[in-house]
Order: C-alpha cells, then structure tokens, then sequence
C-alpha cells in the first residue's frame, strides 16, 4: 500500500487535540474520515507530535498508508473536499517510502508561541495568541531562555502525563523575540519536545519577563528537576506547530 | 468637552465596514453604542479613514467629545467591557486638544495587504487573507510596486465611488515583502488614499506576480489614468489598517 506524507494546518480552537476520541471533535479524527470519504477505507493517519486541545498548527506532518496509488494532487484536493466545514487543510501531500514515519522518522520539530503584550483585549487575535496584560521586558526573557538551550534533563518542564521513556531533551533553539503589534514570538526547535515542555518553559518565561524572576533564576529551575520548581503552563491557544524536519 | 483620541483593532470580517448605517452592523455604531452606554450621551465618533465591508484593523484611530473628563485608562476599559461580544477592542486612549482631528489632522495613514500564496485552501486564516492559488513572482511585484512610489495621478486606481477632490497623491513606501507560511506582505503608505486605491494596486501586482503582466507595464497603466486600464480590486478581507501617523 502506497505511503503518503501529509502536510496540515488547523485552527485548534475547535478541536479537543489531535487524538481520535469517541464522540469527541479531534483533528485526527475529522482527518481519518475524510480519508475514508475520498477512498471507501477506514484507514489510521499518524502524526508526528500529538497536539492538545487548543493547539493550532501550520504544519503538522502525518502519513497514511491508502489503499491504492494516487496522484498526490489528487489526494490533497479530495481530502480538502471532504474537510470543507472544518478548521482543517491539507497543505502538502508527498509520495513516501513504506520505512518513512511520520514520528520516527523526524529529526527536529519548531514550534512558536505567540503571546500579545498589551494591556487592551485582543479583537484579531483572540484565542489565537496568550494576551498578557503586564508589560515584559523581551531582553530578560530572551537571556532566561538561552539557559534552556542544550542538553538538559527538563524534568521541571514536564507534563504530569508526559509518556517519553528520559526527560533528557537538546533544545536546538529557544529565541524570544519582538514582532509587530505588541506581539512576542518564542521559537522553539528541538528533535523532541516532552509533554507540555512549550508551554511550561514560556510560562516560566512570562515570569521572567514580569519581572518576578531573574534571568539567573532559570538555572535553578531547571537543576531542581521538579515540576513545582518552574513556572505555570501556558495556555494552549498560543501555541503553533510550525514544521517539522526530517 | 474633552476630547479623546481612540486606537480601534477590529475584525472587520462581522461588519458592515466602518459607516454607521441603520439597522445594519458597522463598527462605527458598535463603538458609538458602547460609548453612549458607558457615558449616557450619544456621542459622534470621527474616524480617519473609513474601511469597506470586510477590511480589518489593527490601528485605526478615531476621535470622541466626552460630556466629561475620564481617566485614559478608565475611557478604555469602560468601552471594551460594552464592546466585549464584539471583535473591535480599544487598544489605546489618550486626552488630545479640541484642535486635533482624527482625519485631518493625520500626516499619513499605513495599510498592509496580505496574501497567502500556495494550492492548498486556508485553514487558520481564512477570511484574514487573499488566498492566491497561482504561483506569484514576489520580486517581480515588488518591482512593479516601484513604479507607482511617487507623486502621480492615481485614477487607474481610483474606486467608483471616490470622494476625493483630486486624484493626486503621493504615495511614500509600497514595498512587496515575502513572510512564513507562504505569505506575501504589501506595505503601503501615504498621506491618504483614494477608495479602493490599496486594493486595486494590490489586484494589479496579482497579475505582475502571475506573470500576466510584465513590471513595466504598471507604467502604462499609471499614465493612463483610466481605472479600466489597471487589474481588478483585491478582496477586502486581505487588507488591514495598520496604523495613523499624526
């Protein structure tokens, strides 16, 4: 059966995460059965990184193994169809080896957290990035977040329900930077994130940025390797699959 | 009365455009009826440029008489909290003299256009931007922009139903710039604009980019001064005011 590499963005207000759930809106789902619309099989899509309720993407990589070979057009356009009414695209469809995994076989995924800083509510960009009402100093969080870079046991950024057998990560990049209209951009690359590693780093960094902690402080959180040592998680809706490298 | 200058963000994809119009939303009756509320006065809100149906903003800025002087702090808050089950947030407010317009008083006005360019359709922002299918030559657009920087007759780009007394203006920056995810940005400023001129400008670049047009045939159309000659009007939902220099 003919492997293909799906490239998808999605808008991840609406759906509870990527995860197939019974009677549950989930990306995966709302994938799988459009799938099975355009070829008349039920067939599973595995993703690269299982994102959580809230969490959008610009390009989340799959594969699908379909039951006959298709022009790769032709699967992106009859996907799309069927995906019509939903937040969901296909963006990109690619003809794969049968050893190619859309998780095993990456090298490094990006994402980017995008907080607005301001203290007036959001109209554009409501539930699309974290509005923080407090002015943050970029610079600190900036200088905090380089400390994260390397390879660290994250043991204080990590999700109670966090499946990776180490919480031994290397975090290629971490920058924090300005964008237009109040808005803050934390790029995160990494061959792996664990769970909730994202947002529990930027929420440690919001602290940093409001001033409650130093830059220096970040060291310390992260050789406690204690959960309760950092900061708060970050809510979900700021935060954005970009692509991920193979 | 005090008079108060309004930083306005809105989706504009819910109304009407700015122009209040009986029965029908506009953002200019949203932000009227919000401030009547809070003030118990109907007040006019005078805005710098008007924006069609479907045209966004992060920085229009527009300017109030309140019967009374308020805190900046407390004008804006009070009007957000009326304006919470819309998408317009008053994102700054500040005490002006009873001398300063928000129309006339401005010196230049900053749009920015985007496009996002592949096959595959919008998931995240759908009705936030021009979905251009075919392939664009962003530096062959962006060429072509230069011709029409300058001080010239813009009636190749001049809506129908332009009220303004001359077709004269002096257009400072229209750069065409590539951004992430397969966007197109095109920056525009000048002191004003005739109607529709940022859309039809950016319609007829479309056909520079698709190739349809060689760069130098934008001289033509500006010298011809017949909006017959240009391309056609992008979409409004691509559009955004970005902000009003004073």
């Amino acid at each position: 059966m003919p492997r293909y590499k799906l490239t998808i963005e999605y808008d991840g207000g609406l759906f509870h995460g990527w995860q197939r759930q019974a009677g549950i809106p989930t990306v995966q789902a709302s994938v799988e059965s459009a799938i099975e619309k355009f070829c008349g099989q039920f067939k599973t899509v595995y993703c690269s990184g299982r994102t959580d309720t809230g969490v959008h993407a610009f390009g989340q990589v799959a594969h699908v193994d379909l039951p006959k070979a298709y022009a790769t057009h032709a699967v992106r356009g009859a996907i799309n169809h069927f995906l019509e009414n939903v937040p969901i695209v296909i963006r990109n469809v690619e003809e794969v080896d049968e050893d190619f995994h859309a998780r095993f076989s990456s090298k490094a995924r990006v994402y980017c957290y995008k907080i607005v800083n301001r203290p007036s509510p959001l109209a554009i960009d409501k539930e699309r990035a974290w509005h923080v009402f407090r002015k943050l100093d970029v610079r600190k969080m900036h200088e905090a977040a380089q400390i994260l870079v390397g390879h660290h046991d994250f043991s204080s950024f990590r999700g109670k329900d966090c499946q990776s057998s180490s919480p031994m990560k290397t975090l290629e990049i971490l920058d924090v930077i300005c964008a237009e209209n109040d808005e803050i951009h934390i790029h995160a690359k990494s061959r792996s994130f664990l769970h909730h590693q994202v947002r529990n780093m930027v929420g440690t960094l919001e602290w940093v940025g409001a001033g409650k902690w130093d830059p220096a402080k970040v060291k310390e959180v992260l050789q406690a390797k204690d959960r309760k040592a950092a900061g708060p998680t970050a809510p979900a809706h700021g935060l954005y699959f970009i692509r991920v490298e193979y």
